[in-house]
């Protein structure tokens, strides 16, 4: 059974090319006149979305020739359906990021130029930093730019590999690793300021700034290891991957624009603008795959979508200098990380997939479990824990007459959100963590707006 | 039959690992020292060829397994073998170029700071244009550098598209144009010098530089698509896609040498050292891979090595601005290229597949050809020129008593090859291919060098 429907609808052919042809339009005249990158960058975002969401149409069928397919467990009729659709999010994201780059650079250097190659280049750091070209990328920042692109083509790259040879658990962890390796290079050539402004309670001991040196990039490496494995364990469900990236993206972009909408020129301006640079053409790319990844979902998105995603996530809040930031948005996922680590570190037993159950009869999403027989049953110490954790509500715990345990939900939110709110329609399980992850993530905002005052002088450290 | 052996054998196990171990020591001291870059470079590439040799190893049963295999056509015993392990090159070669960013330029960024992020950029400039810092680059090379990177990451991902998909041979033509969107936007930005030195003879017409503004970026991009197209035409035995491409590697590394061996700093050093970056660890995974392709076969490459070594050349002859040279040593594939063409643009069929025909009987490789039916002739004026061809002794016409086409050889430079040399072992023809291929490059070298002054007043124009 693989009836769907690739062809695109006369709608969705012509809202798409007028979206396109509108956005072409802005491009154009942006270039031409002085215009803004923002509203270039805008515009990409539009071409962006128009042209993955017919791609997704177009080469789903090239995608399940080539092998590229899977079968959605929760549903009644399973049928084989594309897989690794984020491989196509990730290669439009890429070109039009590439395209993009002209753009913030192009009339910083032309106005910085005495022409002839011969580039002035003092007198523009100068105007930079006094202000006067905030809105504009300094030249130097071209080198962090393209060392975003070089990270997220390699988390690309890699993870179509992960996509197509199954690796290993224990080696896919370490897969965004050697994609953040052009990013610390660059850094460390380009950059290399490795202080961190130290809370008020602490200046005392430690200093006003206090420098990590080499620390600071294993920090870095841990960001960028964690932010994509944690979206890419946060999966099981249609449109999850998806969504919860698309909350950490806005939420993001959100967090940029308080800075551009201050009334005195900020000094983090330019680091805001880079990265409403990088997250706006991913927004683009990621509500078209959306569209055709939410219940009932038509393609999955595969783990190149998952890495790519955290991967853009990292960039951003590296050369923006707003990990901390980041590490707030990012609190299921770590919520998730930390409640999976029993059975992902081999305490509880752990079966090759942990998504929901599908009760065939009811048709609701049901805590998977892992099953456990009279004779193997977990250490006395695991098993005073887990039942702790049963009756703190964090899991469920089904026992025998003796005692015994017959099965536990296994380790992961999706599971103890159903623990919680009972057997649940798949897309409505999808909404509801999405919005929990959206309400998580605008707290996480505000503590971060409202209380860091309290405990730094400044608002936001600027470069 | 999959009966490959995919362990390393000890003698294989002890030699990569020692050549591995010493250039990572050479490596370390390296960084750590005052130290050379182009030293690094050749460690690093000792330790990409290990490297890939042993991944190409370890991972075929992976290859096999989803997917990527083919049978060899030339062989008595067909048998399965991987396909596209040029993917694990590209993928080598990447992280290699990532991990050397560093070593050239960061000690010139170290030399140029005062400390704490305050760069004292105009004293470095000055430097470098004075010829202090000649054999290291200057900051503003950096975006070249990772540009490249760019363009190369970019082939790679489309390749491993083209591999997986089979995409239609119109649309692959214009895989590497995509793919040289990063470089030329760069250049756009970063560079935009579009002025050619025009040949004494034309100055008094053209002045001494002409500038070709939009239309050297036509330029660059038409060499862009040629390059790597051109060598992934060239194809179709054992070991010739990537002995041909060894060879244009070595013949610009050559090159690249012969500037920095004059007894004054020529002004292109840095060019061509960047050039050598590029070139080393290319010819560091080439060799693992021929080891492993060469007669007889046991892994195949893949669309993706050959857009990726055409790529390579493209990056460093467009950065290092001796793109002229590259094209002379492109000459046998410009001539496999035009006369391909009859049968590329349709004058005279082409089968599926033109590489050289298996004869089971001798086990020699003969011309493959296309077949003519009484009913369907070529139109007489192609007729006449094929039969003008054929008494060149540049093309293999067999004709019935009536003088009717029975069956014409294919329009390629191995076919054409074996028209001229007879039938040939397939071992023998990659040999003497890539001789010939030697034997051009050099010549073209010869001309470059001896007679380039006879046209213009100096030997290469620095930048």
């Amino acid at each position: 059974m693989t009836a769907i429907i690739n062809e695109l609808s006369r709608t969705e052919t012509l809202s798409l090319f007028a979206l396109a042809a509108a956005c072409v339009g802005i491009l154009v005249n942006n270039f031409q006149a002085d215009g803004e990158p923002l509203i270039a960058s805008l515009a990409l975002s539009g071409i962006a979305f128009s042209a993955t969401y017919s791609m997704i149409r177009w080469l789903g069928p090239s995608f399940m020739k080539a092998g590229l397919r899977g079968v959605d467990m929760s549903k009644h009729h399973k049928r084989e359906i594309p897989e690794c659709m984020g491989g196509i999010c990730a290669v439009v994201y890429l070109l039009v990021i590439i395209v993009f780059i002209p753009f913030p650079f192009y009339k910083d250097i032309v106005a910085a130029t005495s022409g002839g190659g011969n580039r002035d280049v003092v007198f523009q750091i100068e105007n930079v930093q006094q202000g006067r070209f905030l809105h504009r990328f300094p030249h130097s920042k071209l080198a962090s730019y393209l060392s975003a692109i070089i990270s997220l083509q390699s988390i690309a790259l890699l993870g179509i590999g992960d996509d197509l040879f199954d690796i290993r658990w224990r080696h896919k962890l370490f897969i965004p690793a050697f994609a953040s390796i052009p990013l610390l290079v660059v850094y460390f050539v380009d950059f290399g300021v490795t202080s961190i402004v130290v809370p008020i309670p602490l200046q005392p001991y430690l200093g006003e700034l206090f420098n990590l040196g080499f620390l600071y990039y294993v920090y870095m490496c841990c960001i960028a290891i964690f932010s994509p494995n944690s979206i890419n364990i946060l999966a099981g469900i249609n449109g999850i991957e998806v969504s919860q990236s698309i909350v950490i993206a806005l939420l993001l972009a959100i967090n940029d624009c308080l800075y551009l909408l201050t009334p005195y020129p900020h000094p983090a301006t330019d680091s805001h603008l880079f990265s409403l640079y990088f997250l706006l053409p991913f927004l683009g790319v990621s509500f078209a795959l959306l569209w055709h990844n939410w219940y009932p979902a038509k393609v999955f998105v595969g783990d190149t979508y998952c890495y790519f995603a955290g991967m853009v996530f990292v960039v951003v809040s590296i050369l923006g200098h707003f990990s901390k930031t980041l590490v707030l948005l990012l609190i299921p996922q770590i919520f998730n990380f930390i409640y999976s680590a029993p059975q992902l570190f081999g305490l509880v037993p752990c079966p090759r997939h942990r998504l929901p159950k599908f009760n065939v009869r009811t048709g609701l999403l049901e805590p998977s479990v892992t099953p456990w027989t009279p004779e193997r049953q977990p250490k006395p110490l695991v098993k005073t824990v887990m039942l702790l954790l049963h009756r703190l509500r964090l899991l469920r715990v089904a026992t025998d007459a003796e005692g015994r345990f017959v099965e536990t939900s296994n380790f992961t939110i999706l599971n103890l959100w159903l623990v919680w709110r009972g057997p649940l329609k798949e897309e409505r399980l999808a909404v509801e963590i999405t919005a929990m992850q959206m309400a998580v993530g605008l707290f996480g905002l505000f503590i971060r707006h409202r209380l860091a005052l309290l405990v730094f002088k400044e608002d936001n450290w600027g470069i």
